[in-house]
């Protein structure tokens, strides 16, 4: 699979194509590719003819992180400068819509493949209407700066938006594909659900892992940009009058944002709220495997099996 | 066909959408629907199965211009203040890129007036073509930053990538959804490229306009973001050493635009520039016109060609 996006986006070009490769290579764990493949393959589909789609899919995550750097002005991405701060913010705006744009030419290559019209049509809706969610999702997240007393359900609802739709929708056009019956894409569209919300809350909790293990992402950044995450939220509704203060205080814009990262996360350690956050990703990894039950056993439902136990890994164990 | 911008974008919505609203009501001129729905119906096509298509490229088009504003810095969008300006720019790339999404969801509409699925993907592959263009053309335009030795056949590539490519884009879809045999999908399209290049040339041309119907578009914008746009490559040809330095004096980043603007366009009609980009833009409205020959006489083809007399408008007469 890595070996596409070498091919696709070679060295030695220069403009905009240039510029997605920097953003595409070395590729990373290409989780929304695998989702893709893996629902094709395990309803009876062939790997060379979605491979279009799935590098699609890469693709267009890709896009969303070159806006998403720029609105939350993170500077670097994967260790290395983000590519609005390497080619300048204008640049990183026309480069990530390209990049939306791609991800409907490469579903439009499956045809070649001989893929059915009919499916395409199916899967381009699907991607249409999960490119509209993550927007949503990424509208709601804006609206919610700085707001503590944010409902669980309104998290809830962004974070499906904003991260699941993407994993939920790499699944159904995987098993739309792959031509797989109605029950199965609605089943893998289940778990892909899930399997995001589980991701997100992951995402979460990124920053206060004790081993550092931040994925290149900047331990602060959701604090800087004030966002009200999971465990926030959580800590907030279990905090004590002083805890809460504490809370609103590091969500405020501050001079030393390390001071205020370690006391947030002293708060949300003090009320338990990793633990709960922790166990709400699990909870979302148990019901991804349940929907799972809808598809014939085969190696490749295994595979999507064991991306739900990666959710698994403690991440925050430490009072 | 406004009416439908108005059912689809209602009255007190929130969020995304009440910021969609903002965008695309009250409707412009509408041109994009318009080529898309004449192409559809001058190769006997139905106006309601193609609908939703033509909603959708009036949408994208207005996403584009969502970003071109954050870009180029202009607060002002039809006399009101741009998106960027009224939601901030966070929102602004948000709402841009959904529209982008809108434009397939939109499509994939078209299957219930049972247009056939193997024409819808051959729409799709056509949209994400001309998205993918115009992002080059976007790029493209960055790089000429201040450039006044860029080529015109640079200028040429750039201006048919940003703008002729959605036009050209809208006839061929229209021509596709509407049932068109190959040669009149191919007509349509060099007609949409021609008209096209005829209408960027003209908006290069709106801010010299002498009665000052620069479309609400602020008249100094081209200079202020230092685009080399037809009129000032033409004239730069032309230019005595004198001229020459006046030009790269007015495209630096100075204290008084007003006043630069003045000598730019001083220049630009002592070099005989303005009359010759005008003589392009009738030029580009004729090969226009010729295309139009391959496609059977009809209301629907009168009213194509109709489109191309409008940038035989004087634009810039007096010396």
């Amino acid at each position: 699979m890595a070996d596409e996006f070498a091919r696709r986006w070679p060295e030695n070009t220069t403009g905009l194509d240039a510029v997605h490769r920097y953003a595409l290579l070395p590729s990373g764990k290409l989780l929304r590719p695998h989702l893709l493949a893996r629902s094709a393959l395990a309803v009876g589909g062939s790997l060379e003819a979605v491979l279009p789609a799935a590098v699609g899919f890469e693709v267009t995550h890709t896009g969303s992180l070159l806006h998403d750097d720029i609105i939350d002005q993170d500077a670097v991405r994967r260790g290395r400068p983000a590519v609005h701060v390497a080619f300048g913010p204008e640049m990183a705006i026309v480069a990530g819509n390209a990049l939306i744009f791609t991800w409907f030419a490469a579903l439009a290559e499956c045809a070649a493949y001989g893929i059915p019209h009919r499916r395409i049509v199916g899967a381009m809706e699907i991607q249409a209407a999960a490119g509209q969610q993550i927007c949503r999702g990424a509208a709601l997240e804006l609206s919610l700066v700085g707001d503590l007393e944010a409902s669980l359900e309104t998290y809830s609802e962004m974070a499906r938006a904003k991260t699941a739709a993407l994993f939920e929708a790499a699944c159904q056009v995987g098993a739309i594909l792959g031509g797989g019956e109605a029950p199965q894409i609605a089943a893998l569209g289940v778990f892909g659900d899930h399997l995001g919300c589980a991701f997100q809350i992951r995402d979460d909790l990124l920053p206060y892992r004790e081993d550092g293990a931040g994925g290149g992402k900047p331990a602060d950044s959701d604090l800087r940009n004030r966002r009200p995450t999971l465990p926030v939220l959580l800590a907030h509704r279990e905090a004590t009058p002083a805890q809460r203060a504490v809370l609103r205080a590091c969500m405020m814009p501050g001079p030393d944002e390390g001071e205020a990262f370690g006391r947030l996360a002293g708060v949300l350690r003090a009320t338990g709220a990793l633990d709960a956050a922790e166990q709400s990703a699990r909870h979302h990894a148990e019901q991804a495997r349940r929907a799972l039950a809808e598809i014939p056993p085969s190696a490749d439902r295994d595979a999507l099996q064991a991306l739900t136990t990666t959710v698994d890994i403690p991440l925050a164990r430490s009072a």
